[in-house]
């Protein structure tokens, strides 16, 4: 009998916010006091059509199942009307390494469990009465990280920064349409935010430290390779606490690991945002805080097993 | 719509021995020339339930598809009345990255295309008139690198050595049942025949190089971490010609690797097996080869196409 494939119809189908949430929380949990295992991920490229494939595998350590995820970006795609990336997870038991059943997800679960992740990040690290929000970048995880963090705190405004102005302006409407009001806003007045969220794909800071007021929480979710950065060494020099989804994968190829090479903090100076979900966050009222995450394998496993668990009770 | 899966007796059903002989061969003679793409694998292990899993990626460059072999080993499942084994190959559009189709194959594929790869290796670098073959060990590739090489040359003798009387007996009468003449026989007795095939998981040599004659051709393809050890690091110092299928792997975990280490050999005086596929070997009537083979990613991509041109055309 050959597995199951379940399609992203029957994924939305089960999982709601609150699944995600609480996967994603446990599993940041169990990561941050070292109950999981990811192994550096498997990596291809295929430069004559200007696509990549990452093959990542996670397992929270004595939960039932581990996963494979293959993940692929065709950057070309669009020329012939195809989406840029496709997917899907492999959901393996860890008692018996029968391949349990295949999520046909074309990303879906790895872009929920970055919003939740982000979401859960910047609410917790955040003052608790900040309210005045702006993201950088105009993408899909823009859009799902403010929408995930309206589910779990009062959002006032949305300033939106992009290079686009039509984007900008189409994202806003998105924003609106969910309920936020949202404007788009130079890089300076979104930098100067109660709670900013980057989300691009950039190669050099989008905003500048000066700008970033005191008490201000900063969430960079979109350095994910060694040559990109969003967030500059000297807000990290600034910050009275950094967390990291994961010390070593920041390091290598997070906005943290170019803030160490910078001088601008040292390689311990990190807290596992596992460990700053479990309590109130202790900051002093003018403390700037910021996270960098750069997705950690073992999410995909613990939300992966939870919608199994929803699909095929 | 999902990925079509295809079981085993989908794929049983078209995967022929002269496909599989061909797309190994011609991946084999990519790879041998470096054009292949070949990623380090992803490994994942499971100590409480003596289980791990290894993720392969490969991709013959050029060719419309590359595939991501998810392999687990949980080798307490036979308690269970469980296959150890489990597994299946996903194979991608390397023009779009989209998931073609997924190869439910319990690990067949990569049964046969070691076998055909080992055949391939003996039948190419072996005295053209040698026909007394020895195989080390008694599972699944002592008895298929012997039944490949049969329809690759004419086999007149086939002696076995294994650890188990039980298991040596068991695996002449299946040889004998394919039309082979097998009998059981010592290391000595299996390490002085024309052709040697090694497919155990011996951790130190199960022959000894003063046993090997002249003229005659040993494969290694049992060592594949780099715990293992098969082949004496001596046999490599009387070896004329060195084959192996991917160097760099050999070097880090293969019988190769251990030679080296021990000054029997330098690291530069093995041959890509793909290179001695194109043409006939020249070999003197006295010399020793050795060909060590530790699997590469490569050849599950080629053959999973060439399943799936016959599945889906």
């Amino acid at each position: 009998m050959t597995p199951p494939v379940f399609d992203t119809a029957a994924i939305k189908g089960v999982t709601t916010p609150e699944l995600v949430f609480t996967a994603v929380r446990d599993a940041l949990i169990a990561h941050g006091h070292g109950r999981t295992t990811v192994p550096p991920p498997l990596h291809l490229q295929f430069p004559d059509d200007d696509g990549d494939c990452h093959v990542k595998a996670g397992w929270v350590t004595g939960t039932p199942d581990f996963t494979v995820k293959i993940a692929t970006g065709f950057y070309r795609n669009t020329d012939a009307g195809l989406p840029t990336n496709h997917g899907l997870v492999c959901v393996v038991s860890a008692q018996t390494g029968q391949i349990r059943t295949i999520l046909d997800d074309q990303g879906l679960l790895t872009a929920w469990r970055t919003a939740a992740a982000g979401a859960l990040a910047t609410h917790a690290m955040a003052r608790p009465g900040a309210a005045a929000l702006a993201v950088f970048g105009t993408g899909e995880q823009a859009r799902l990280q403010v929408e995930w963090l309206a589910r779990l705190r009062p959002i006032d405004t949305v300033l939106v920064h992009g290079r686009s102005q039509d984007k900008m302006r189409s994202l806003c409407e998105e924003f609106d349409a969910f309920g936020l009001h949202a404007r788009p806003a130079s890089a300076e007045e979104a930098a100067a935010a109660d709670m900013v969220i980057a989300t691009t794909p950039a190669t050099a800071p989008v905003l500048q430290v000066g700008h970033v007021r005191a008490g201000a929480h900063v969430t960079g979710i979109g350095t994910d390779m060694p040559h990109k950065n969003e967030l500059p060494p000297a807000l990290f020099a600034r910050a009275a606490l950094i967390a990291t989804d994961d010390h070593q994968q920041s390091l290598d190829h997070g906005d943290f690991g170019h803030a160490v090479r910078a001088g601008a903090a040292t390689d311990t100076s990190d807290t596992p945002l596992g460990l700053l979900l479990e309590r109130p966050v202790e900051r002093p009222d003018g403390a700037i805080t910021v996270a960098d995450l750069t997705g950690v394998g073992a999410l995909d496993a613990a939300l992966a097993s939870a919608v199994l668990r929803e699909l095929a009770p």
